[in-house]
C-alpha cells in the first residue's frame, strides 16, 4: 500500500461558540468562493464546545488576527493511505477501521500524536510535521511512502530522512477516556462542488447562523442529542458530517449517500478537553473496532474526538470499547 | 397625492472600507436569512469612500458594537410619496424628479435636511424623527398625509401634531457642491425575491470581497470608473444599482429590467463630505431636472450624494446644475 504525505502545511484552530460571527466573512471566501482564495483544505466543524478549524498556510492567512483564535502549536502534515493503484476502492473497509492497525497502532506504539479527520472521500491522518521523520520509520515497513510535491506524488528515499533522531521507547498505551454516545444519528454525505451555491444560504444558515437553536424537532440536549455539524473543501471535494435533522433540510437528491444511506451512532471520546499531545487515543478506539471489522469514521476535534459507527453496531462497540478499557485499567 | 410615514425607525451609518469583515455575518443574516430576523428595512450602498448602512432599529440590533461603525446621531423615518389610490403607477416621472417640487423643494425650503434613497420599486425620503411635526406641516398643503401603523396606513390629523414648533424663516439656499460623473453607466434593477439564494455566492462576491478588484475590463479609477454598488431588501423587494461591468456577471434573465433596459449616467455631489445638517442637497440637483423633465434616481450615502440621469441626459444636466450653480455664487 502507498501512504501519501501531503503538501498542505496545516493549522489547527479552535474559536469559541461567541467568536464565530469575527470569522464569517473569511470562511465564507474560503468555503464559497474559491477563485479568490489559494487555500485548497478547509474543514470546519461544530461541537457542542467550539468550532475546530483545520486549514492550510494559505487559507490561515485570511483570519483576522484576534483573541479568540485558539491555534495549536504546530504545523501539522495529511498523510493519506492510497490502496491499490492511485485510487481507493470503495469496496474495502471504510474509515479509520482500515487504518488501525496498518497506520493508527503503529503511531501510537511510538507515542506520536495524531489528528484525524475522516471525510465521505478519505481518511486524512494528521501528524505534526516535526514529527514527520519519525512517523515515516515508523510506517516504512508497511508502506511505499510518497510526498506530494507540486501535486505529484514522488517517491521518498526514507533512509536519509530517518537518520538524525533517537528512537523512541515504545509507549505503553495506559490512558483511558470516558465515552458517551449521543443519541442523533448523523450521515457522512457529499455534494457535487459545481451545486455548492446552490444551497449557500442554506448552509450559511446551517454553519453559522444555527448555534444553540432549539430545533422543535430534535429536541434538546438534554434528549441525548447534540450539535455536531461537519464540513470541509479538501482539493475541490466537499464533505459533510450531519444528523438526521439537519440533514432534512436540504434538497432532496442533492446531497451524496452511500447505497445504503445508511446512518450513523457516535460515540464522543473524553470528560475534559483531550490536548494534543496525548499519543494512542485513535488507537484506543480504532483497535478493538478493527478486530471486530466494524467499519468507523473518526473526526478529531480541538477538545474531543469522535467516531462514528454503524447504528447496529453501537451497543457492541460501546462494551468492546468498554472492556478493553477495564482491561488496561 | 399621498404621503405615507413608514414605520420603520432607521439608522445610517457608515462602514469604512476596511472594517466591512467585522459586519459580514450581520449582513448576511439580514440578507440572505429573512426567517432569521426581524429586520424588514436594509439598504447597503458601497461607494469609493465607504459603505453606508440604512437599517431599522431590529437589523441594527444585529450590528457588533465596533469602533468602525460611524453612526448618524438621529433616528430617521422613512417617507413614500403614493400616487393616486394607493399603489404608484409606472407611467408617472421615475425617480426624484417626480418629487421636486411637491416634496424636495419645500422640505429645503424649510431647512429641513433630508437623506434619499431611491430604489426601482420607489423613492423613499428620509427625514430625522425629530423633524417630522415640522416635516408634515410642509408638506400637508400638498399631501395627505398617512401614518403606517402596524402594517395599516392611518389618515394623520395634522392640526395636533403641527402645534409646538417654532415655524423657521426660510431658508435661502446657496450652498453648491462641486460634481462629477463617472465614466461607468449604471442600472437600476430588481429581482424576485425566491431567486435570491441562487445568487447568493455571486452577490456576496461582488458586495463583500470585490473591494479594490482591479477589473481588467473596467479598468481602474484612473480611467474615470467609480466602484458603487447598492443593495436594499426593503419589506421584502430588493433593488440594486450596479455598473454594466457588474451587471454582467449576474445570469441572464433573473434581474428584472426596465423595458427599455436602459443604462444611467452617475452625477455625484460633494467634493468633500456632505454630513447630514445642510438642507438643500437635493433639491439643488432635482430641480432643475424636474425644470428639464429628465427623470432621476437619487442615493445619498453618508459622505456624497449620487444622481442617476438617463445617459443621453447626462451632458445637458451637468451644463443645467453649472448653470445653476452659477447663478446661486
Amino acid at each position: 500500500m502507498e501512504l501519501h504525505i501531503l503538501e498542505h502545511r496545516l493549522r489547527v484552530a479552535s474559536i469559541p461558540k461567541d467568536g464565530l460571527p469575527q470569522f464569517t466573512h473569511s470562511l465564507i471566501k474560503l468555503i464559497f468562493l474559491p477563485t479568490k482564495t489559494r487555500c485548497k483544505f478547509i474543514s470546519l466543524t461544530e461541537t457542542p464546545e467550539d468550532y475546530t478549524i483545520i486549514v492550510d498556510e494559505e487559507g490561515f492567512r485570511e483570519f483576522p488576527e484576534s483573541d479568540h483564535l485558539s491555534v495549536a502549536d504546530a504545523v501539522w502534515l495529511a498523510l493519506n493511505v492510497v490502496s491499490g493503484g492511485g485510487s481507493s476502492s470503495s469496496s474495502q473497509p471504510i474509515g479509520v477501521t482500515k487504518i488501525a492497525k496498518s497506520v493508527i497502532a503503529p503511531l501510537a506504539d511510538h507515542n506520536i500524536s495524531v489528528f484525524m479527520l475522516s471525510t465521505y472521500q478519505t481518511d486524512f491522518i494528521l501528524v505534526r510535521e516535526r514529527d514527520l521523520p519519525l512517523v515515516m520509520h515508523t510506517l516504512s515497513a508497511e508502506f511505499t511512502i510518497f510526498r506530494v510535491v507540486n501535486g505529484e506524488a514522488v517517491s521518498v528515499d526514507n533512509l536519509g530522512i530517518t537518520n538524525g533522531f533517537v528512537k523512541p521507547k515504545l509507549a505503553e498505551r495506559r490512558i483511558v477516556h470516558p465515552l458517551s454516545s449521543p443519541s442523533n444519528m448523523f450521515c457522512v454525505t457529499s455534494l457535487d462542488p459545481v451545486t455548492l451555491p446552490t444551497i449557500a444560504t442554506l448552509l450559511m444558515d446551517v454553519m453559522f447562523y444555527s448555534n444553540g437553536v432549539k430545533d422543535s424537532t430534535t429536541g434538546s440536549e438534554e434528549s441525548g442529542h447534540i450539535r455536531f455539524f461537519s464540513f470541509s473543501l479538501i482539493e475541490g471535494y466537499i464533505s459533510f458530517v450531519m444528523d438526521e435533522q439537519t440533514q432534512q433540510r436540504f434538497p432532496n437528491n442533492l446531497l451524496f449517500t452511500s447505497a445504503s444511506g445508511e446512518l450513523w451512532k457516535m460515540v464522543r471520546i473524553g470528560g475534559q478537553p483531550l490536548g494534543f499531545d496525548e499519543s494512542g487515543i485513535v488507537a484506543q478506539i480504532s483497535e478493538p473496532l478493527a478486530a471486530a471489522d466494524i467499519p468507523a469514521y473518526y473526526i478529531s476535534t480541538f477538545k474531543f474526538d469522535h467516531a462514528l459507527v454503524p447504528e447496529e453496531n453501537i451497543n457492541s462497540v460501546i462494551n468492546a470499547l468498554r472492556v478493553t478499557q477495564a482491561e488496561k485499567q
